[in-house]
């Protein structure tokens, strides 16, 4: 069984042993309600570790609305199943009172990255995000972190913030895992009402349609996102959120495709968001 | 004579050997121009550890005002000898487009704390402060990193991004060293005339006077502040940038002294502005 751990202390003691030993230390940070989308990332980070450390905290200062931080799902046994299966030698899950023992009065900020995407719609999301997340960093002190590729955004600010804080870890992205029908797992699917279950693949479906698009040369996001948005014209009208071209880096929206290119869109179906997204030409991992 | 180097991928390859044979590592960040304060926090630092190292870079992301860049000092043969002289094991200094290779994206930020005493005055000078001395920590991860009083903003802000964020580093406060007539010394003293030079003692004794006061018995901040003010009175009018009294550890403004505060003042004499601060009760350190 995995060592739990709730205080930050103890979590620095307790990782004292593996690492004076030189192992190499792989972390997957999480929310919990883990599914088989959070197993990938512990396989990968298995792999590749010989010591690996998860996370479960349900971080407040990521949630723009405080109805969605308290219906966040909370699945603990079933989460501890998951970790133990995986492999996971030691889990970190605090009480927001232990990871926040004063007010927050520190932030990690990308304004530029959060001004796209999601962000847009989203305010105060990715400070959260990036703020946890350093946070569990300079706890955990990893040779590696893993993160799913599903969450491009997310992942595109961490990758980010390693660089521009010079962060002595390397962050290692993870792809999505899907249902047989192409939707990307994510905790959020199991509130779909069957009709919405019906519809969600589309979002999928709908990436894949630009992506062809540019594989057929055509380079005009307008007519792009055309052919992807005719996709999704099942879906209830003010269904799409958003449906971007970026630079994969940057996250500013394109007029043309000239060069790798990230595709994301958010989907709502009734009170449920998906997000998806696909990188153009496709990567290897 | 200390090791220099301007690469991080170098910095880093060179820490190695100290770390690895478990020495601690000690580390004082600079702008350089350095004088009898820094080699306080050298001395201090090469007390307390067995390795240590310096970095001496003029940060453009904390200068608001670009002038202000082109004309910092910048002593390199006097600081190396400085350096030299206080036992410094390594030096880093890097150029601009080596700590900064790319679009800095990624920000640390303290909104509350910047928004009072100098930080009024200086938009993103904190944030770009906080945000260097976190890639400078995260680039030498040191044991501990020494910072001067005579920064109180910076030391404060600097102090609770560590608490904040989880850094595994001891953030030392090192004393501001003094002229025999109280000036605190800075780099900026040269760039006084010789009237102002007379004139600059003032601003020290004008937070002895509030201290005075507070040990007096005085508990109105408007009062103890006019008390001060009466000893600035000599400076031109319009000289006083700020006379505050506030909070040690939010920096929010006090109307009323009920527990151990900061006073800190900015004072231009001519186009140099001086800063200058006391904690009261005295700290020990």
């Amino acid at each position: 069984m995995p060592e739990i751990v709730s205080q930050t202390g103890r979590l620095r003691e307790l990782l004292q042993t593996p690492r004076a030993a030189g192992a190499s230390i792989g972390f997957v940070p999480t929310m919990g309600a883990l599914h088989a989308g959070h197993a990938r990332l512990l396989e990968v980070a298995r792999r590749q570790n010989q010591f690996l450390a998860a996370s479960i905290f349900v971080n407040p200062l990521q949630f723009d609305r405080p109805e969605d931080l308290d219906t966040y799902p909370r699945t603990w046994e079933q989460d501890l199943r998951l970790c133990r299966d995986c492999g996971v030698d030691l889990i970190f899950a605090p009480t927001p009172e232990l990871l926040y023992p004063r007010q927050q009065l520190t932030f990690v900020e990308s304004p530029s990255l959060a001004a796209h995407l999601c962000g847009r719609f989203r305010p105060g999301h990715f400070r959260g995000v990036a703020t946890v997340v350093l946070k569990l960093l300079n706890l955990v002190q990893p040779n590696r972190a893993y993160f799913g590729r599903k969450d491009a955004q997310q992942l595109a600010i961490i990758r980010r913030m390693a660089l521009d804080l010079d962060l002595p870890v390397e962050i290692v992205p993870v792809p999505t895992v899907r249902e047989p029908d192409g939707l990307a797992l994510s905790s959020r699917n199991l509130r779909l009402t069957p009709p919405q279950r019906v519809l969600a693949p589309l979002l999928y479906r709908s990436l894949r349609a630009a992506a062809e698009a540019i594989d057929a040369g055509e380079t005009s996001v307008p007519v792009i996102r055309q052919r992807a948005l005719a996709v999704l014209s099942p879906c209830p009208a003010e269904s799409v959120e958003y449906f971007e071209i970026v630079d994969p880096e940057t996250l500013v929206p394109l007029d043309r495709v000239a060069a790798p290119v990230l595709i994301a869109a958010a989907l709502w179906l009734g009170a449920t968001r998906l997000i998806d997204n696909l990188s153009w030409p496709a990567t290897s991992d």
